[in-house]
């Protein structure tokens, strides 16, 4: 029994593994049983009997996604103390992720953002949950670097925080779509221009 | 002949203008001759006969957003003078040009760059040749406020093109996507504290 979970498992981590692929080169709304299944040579029964509906895999997507993301940028920043230490290390790392994911798959946030922000489905919901949830740890992160001292006791956090969103965002287009090489530079200087203003 | 003319002009706009709806709704890539057709109640050779390809068709209504957002966001701000007065003008504008794209065209040049990065194909350099033109235009406006001694003699014109970029795409993001009512105002704010940063 146990060596047929673990096929399935792996069976299931192929699964998203091929729809985070679909999802980056095509965009979130193309991604569906059957060019997962086309991707991995599955049948598209054989995906359903595993990952479930349509939605479901979307869904799953947009969670693997996140997990990536918060394994990559925010875990490891908290080994870093609380305030502006761990601020400025989430967003070493978010900066470099934006940098990065030409070679890997792409921000599924951002280019889902772009691609759903006028529809109204459940993909959307799922999409903007994450992107709140992940929003609101960086709010955190702010208003403990507040709390500590370490920026102004009237920096509003939340003009900060979507100050940050911006400079994350602004990278990827000019990474990925103007291809300029001189950017991720750039928003690295842009965020340390940023953070002395509001430094006390 | 003239009656004629101006019908077929009629038409084109017609047909430019329904793909402008096309690619904000449903993404550049989705525009095709048959999408527009439907939408304006032609036949899909008709449609051909006035504008050419599915390649014409996507150039026109590039070149037509093009039209539209310089005539929106640019020309008006020619009338003040050069330097800081243009350069606030000009982010003025753009700044309420994408918090009401919810109300017309969405920003095609925005969400195209998320559609289009990693695509290797003419639309790619045709959205990006637009994109490339109107960010030289923001750097000449940036470079005129150096020249006129309102912005400090260090700035680096490139690095702060590249921040109001960011500024004018994070604000679209939390306007369309999180549909956060409170965005226009950040942005502006956003806006002010970064010029104040390189102002002498």
């Amino acid at each position: 029994m146990q060596a047929i979970t673990e096929k399935s498992e792996l069976t299931r981590a192929a699964i998203v593994g091929a729809g985070l692929d679909v999802a980056a080169e095509l965009g979130l709304e193309a991604l569906t049983l059957q060019a997962v299944a086309d991707r991995i040579h599955m049948s598209k029964s054989g995906v359903f009997s595993r990952i479930g509906s349509r939605e479901a895999l979307q869904k799953a997507v947009v969670e693997e996604y996140g997990r990536r993301f918060h394994a990559d940028v925010f875990a490891p920043a908290l080994q870093l103390p609380k305030g502006l230490p761990r601020l400025k290390e989430v967003m070493r790392r978010w900066l470099a992720h934006m940098r990065d994911v030409e070679v890997h798959t792409g921000c599924i946030y951002t280019a889902g953002a772009f691609e759903l922000d006028d529809k109204e489905c459940e993909l959307r919901e799922v999409l903007l949950a994450a992107v709140l949830h992940w929003r609101a740890m960086l709010h955190r992160t702010v208003t403990q670097a507040i709390q500590a001292g370490h920026l102004k006791a009237d920096t509003d956090a939340k003009q900060l925080v979507s100050e940050l969103n911006s400079l994350a965002i602004g990278l990827l287009h000019d990474v990925r779509f103007l291809r300029d090489r001189a950017a991720p530079d750039r928003a690295v200087a842009s965020f340390e221009r940023l953070i002395r203003s509001y430094q006390t």
